[in-house]
């Protein structure tokens, strides 16, 4: 067993420096708004998914320094005593709002605000990264694949091809994206989501023929399972599978070869043994690309691997988290934001609406405040959709974004919002986001500026 | 804190799927050997670095079937009860030889070698597999980063880009492959790896004047500390530097902006104040390309984070787990492979060594033995060195391997196995690997062909 752990080592060193000097120079109780956001959506991809939101409530509940932690921070040096001390009792104690898991993003939009102390704020820095940008970057990937899959069944089986932990976030954020399964059991426990698989080639190789191979494991999983025919010669594979299982086998799986001719040939093949009702499942170096190709073929689902879980070849979503507004010396509200000009951002705190016409979106509206009035209603006039809800109050998530529960929730949203996006969203070429990211003063909201 | 969790359900279904299968038909008891191996290098890389092994060591130790783990299998139906029997008591008690950590590794490169029964390795496959391909594609990616740097400290600064999980594991093997310190925390406490960092743009946007944070700063860190000076004008921000800290300020942090242009006008800049001695760092987007492009800048040390912790553009490593031997049912040994045209592997027991020519690597050497003969004495008549050693016997790990003692003898190994490298291998650019990969018949080692 690995043992317990807390995640509040999860943090860059300069975390803990920046808040060894705040303690000091008493800005450390200043509050403070900080923002999760990404500047651009990568590769030219037309969206983004925010995924990995319940898990961060979580992870930022367990987020305490226990004796362990401490002991590392005094031996290395890393803070003061005064720091410990306030280590030694720290709890997020602020409140986050954000998009809802599952949620589509585009560039600006604030995907979580995490207000708070300075102090307690800027810990988080890293871990909420951690977890958004990855989970994010993997749900980004797997909803394109998704969309080019159509109707057809989407399993995720790229575990092998992904840190161990991230392998179970990986499955997790594809099947808030779209998924159906995944071949991971630490993701069936940990969030419920319905786990697949049948046989692999050693399977075959230990065997002393395949047809002994298969005929053991219809034995054991009955004639419904998935028989893998490509580990000597596929032609010969589907001829025995049939023979030993039937025409009622459930299904084939080929992991090797040209896709789109295989499936045909064996399709015609399964079609003239009779086995008609016989499912083929493909599962060799998929990605959205290659699923779409596959649309015309007969196959029946998709086993998707190491593109999905490295975000095809976007494994970062890339997201930052900027100090936006904080209060000076006197308790007066201060919008901040970094000057230099190729990593400039905008200050302010910022409620988000995705602005629709007859049910499509048309724009991601972001209404940007220098103070605190209520920007909830800032832009309700509008025919909009609000795009922000409160995940944690005082420190406490709101349970319906954890657990089984939250990712369930979180795969419906996305289902609901890519809906809403117009048709040309969907496409797989690279392209400017599907609607413009449209910024507008909360003093004056009438004026609309575009920044996109 | 996070709850206690078992190892063993990182873990794809169809392993315990098989194993069911196995246990009814009586191949569970087959002795096997299964080889952990990369079909080719990605993405034009001329050499490959293993890392993960000390960590695998230990996560295969703690692979055991709790009751959550086993409440699980038996509530989802994954195996039948005579399986969870197994499970309840299964260990791993077989061997793992294989490369020592921090080696190089090439097309072929029979990076580890699992015996046992068929029932026992099996099971190991994803967890294996996660583990090596993600510390691998980082320890590749980093060793290219150091070679570009070359005398120049290199830190790791990525965490906030991959999984929270990940990215310790990424601080790690970015260590063992030539970088000198990391800003995860967490790295520093599990495996002793040193941890820098200073301050954030945050830090300076706190404040109400860049003047009073990094006074501030110096007073909580002293004059030796690192000021980040692009807040806000990075003229501006150096001369605040030096006028708030002296000429003895230890160094100065650049994050955005055309970097050789910048670090030129900086070190300008401080030479002209006096600050002869202060370093500059630049940590912009950096990759092994962005790092040679510098080598002639006045830059001091460089900090990477996105490029590293996601194996610039190689988020893994692609190796693969494949049974290349078993016994049959009378008990003999039989080499097997898959025959698949493009996945195709090279069945049988293997020995490797790194040929030499004055010390210089000329080839990677692997002799292949259908059988159980003496492989390691194989080629020892040759001018060789032999890659692999006994990582784990009984189920048992060698204590060297793992924890903070394997990292730092793995980080030892890396360095004397690059040293070995043709300079060529050493370049940048894609190529072929640096050294062939040749196959030889342990039973005809003198005639050696090429399989490169």
């Amino acid at each position: 067993m690995t043992a317990s752990r807390s995640t509040a080592l999860h943090t860059d060193r300069y975390e803990l420096t920046m808040l060894d000097a705040a303690l000091r120079d008493g800005t450390a109780d200043r509050r403070c708004v900080f923002e999760l956001f990404g500047r651009r959506l990568s590769a030219g991809r037309r969206f983004g998914v925010v995924a990995g939101t319940g898990r961060l409530l979580s992870l930022i509940r367990d987020f305490r320094f226990g004796d362990d932690e401490l002991r590392f921070l005094r031996d290395e040096r890393v803070v003061d005593a005064a720091t410990l001390d306030f280590l030694e009792v720290y709890r997020f104690t602020g409140s986050i709002t954000g998009y809802r898991e599952g949620e589509l993003y585009f560039p600006g939009s604030p995907i979580l605000t995490v207000e708070g102390t300075f102090a307690e704020a800027v810990v988080l820095e890293t871990l909420a990264l951690s977890v958004l940008n990855h989970d994010s970057a993997v749900a980004t990937a797997a909803a394109r694949m998704s969309v080019a899959a159509g109707d057809r069944p989407l399993s995720e089986m790229g575990s092998r091809r992904a840190g161990e932990e991230s392998a179970v976030a990986a499955a997790r954020a594809a099947y808030i994206a779209g998924f159906g399964a995944t071949s991971n059991l630490e993701a069936g426990r940990a969030w419920g989501i319905p786990t697949m698989g049948t046989a692999a080639h050693a399977w075959t190789l230990l065997h002393d023929t395949e047809e002994e191979a298969f005929r053991s494991q219809i034995e054991a999983l009955g004639t419904d399972t998935t028989l893998l025919v490509d580990t000597y010669d596929t032609r010969e594979g589907v001829a025995t599978a049939i023979r030993v299982a039937g025409t009622d086998l459930g299904g084939v799986r080929i992991d090797s070869g040209d896709l789109p001719l295989v499936a045909a040939e064996v399709r015609a093949q399964l079609d003239e043994l009779g086995a008609t009702g016989t499912r083929i499942t493909v599962t060799s170096d998929l990605d959205e690309y290659a699923i779409a190709a596959l649309a015309a073929s007969p196959v029946d689902s998709y086993g998707v691997g190491t593109s999905v879980v490295t975000g095809s070849g976007t494994p970062t979503a890339g997201m930052v988290y900027k100090l936006v507004a904080r209060q000076d010396s006197a308790g007066a509200w201060v919008a901040v934001a970094k000057a230099s000009t190729d990593k400039a951002s905008k200050g302010g705190r910022k409620a988000a609406f995705r602005t629709l016409d007859r049910g499509t979106a048309t724009s991601e509206l972001i209404v940007v405040s220098d103070g605190f009035e209520d920007l909830a209603t800032a832009a309700s006039h509008r025919d909009a959709r609000s795009l922000q809800v409160t995940l944690m109050t005082d420190g406490e998530p709101d349970a319906a974004f954890e657990g089984h529960e939250g990712v369930e929730a979180a795969r419906e949203h996305h289902a609901f919002a890519r809906e809403e996006l117009p048709v040309r969203g969907l496409a797989l070429s690279k392209s400017d986001p599907a609607i413009p990211t449209v910024y507008a003063d909360a003093a004056d909201s009438a004026h609309l500026a575009s920044d996109s």
